[in-house]
């Protein structure tokens, strides 16, 4: 099973394939998918639209894994990562792939093993349980890798 | 030019296609897509997707409207109708369309001239605005017509 794990935001998409290989968690891909501020909003959510068409085409995961639903203070800033969200759904779902949400405490039990580990923590922990051959820069990558994480070892594979 | 109108909403998705004909503002086609409540929610969400990619390849308008983005006390609503918005905007600009957003005043005054209508005004306004040969049961396909009407008479056409 091959899950496609996102770390929905509409400057910076984290996006990774995950797998079991030989009972171990292998990371098949991954990227930190960014939309240049200058463009419009409706242009930077087309192309997050591609770009996950062109990487479930690509990688033809069997389910998604995505951070549950936050509520954050800033609704502008909300509404803006619940609008990716919902391109990220729908293109999961039409491509017939479950979705699996994971709070963050659950994601963070998923990677270092304790539910209010800080960031921190969790970006450590993540080379321990993935082997990762380049560096990663954003955060937002390594956010997807752990809900790819916490998925794979979340359901029955 | 033809606008495809569009009044986001997950269990009810109000569309409307319109353009100007000889001057006059004219109902190409609306409904009101619904989608089943037992339905999981990235069901819902890609069978959203999927009728306004039909209705997009059906139509082909040239443009988009839609209301601005709305703040509810409800944030749970509120980030399922933005993420309804994403897959909107998303669809709309890869197809080529220009988006427009309106303000709940401006489609007020759009329709009735007054910004500070009730919606009862606003609905028994729309089909002296343009012909409407069946009955519309829904607000929800009423408030597409609505924000279309305001966008042709509020761009250049």
């Amino acid at each position: 099973m091959r899950v496609l794990a996102i770390d929905p935001g509409y400057e910076r998409l984290g996006i990774a394939i995950l797998e079991k290989v030989g009972g171990k968690d292998t990371l098949v891909h991954s990227e930190c998918f960014q939309t240049p501020k200058e463009d419009a909003h409706p242009k930077r959510l087309s192309a997050i639209l591609i770009r996950l068409e062109q990487v479930i085409a690509e990688f033809e995961p069997d389910m998604c894994a995505i951070e549950t639903l936050f509520f954050a203070k800033n609704q502008t800033t909300a509404h803006k990562v619940a609008e990716v969200r919902g391109i990220v759904l729908a293109l999961c779902d039409k491509a017939g792939m479950n979705v699996y949400e994971f709070s963050p405490a659950s994601i963070k039990i998923g990677v270092t093993g304790y539910g209010k580990s800080d960031k921190a923590a969790v970006t450590k922990m993540i080379p321990l349980l993935v082997k990762i051959d380049r560096d990663i820069k954003h955060d937002d990558e390594f956010d997807a890798i752990a809900v790819g994480i916490t998925c794979l070892n979340s359901r029955p594979n």
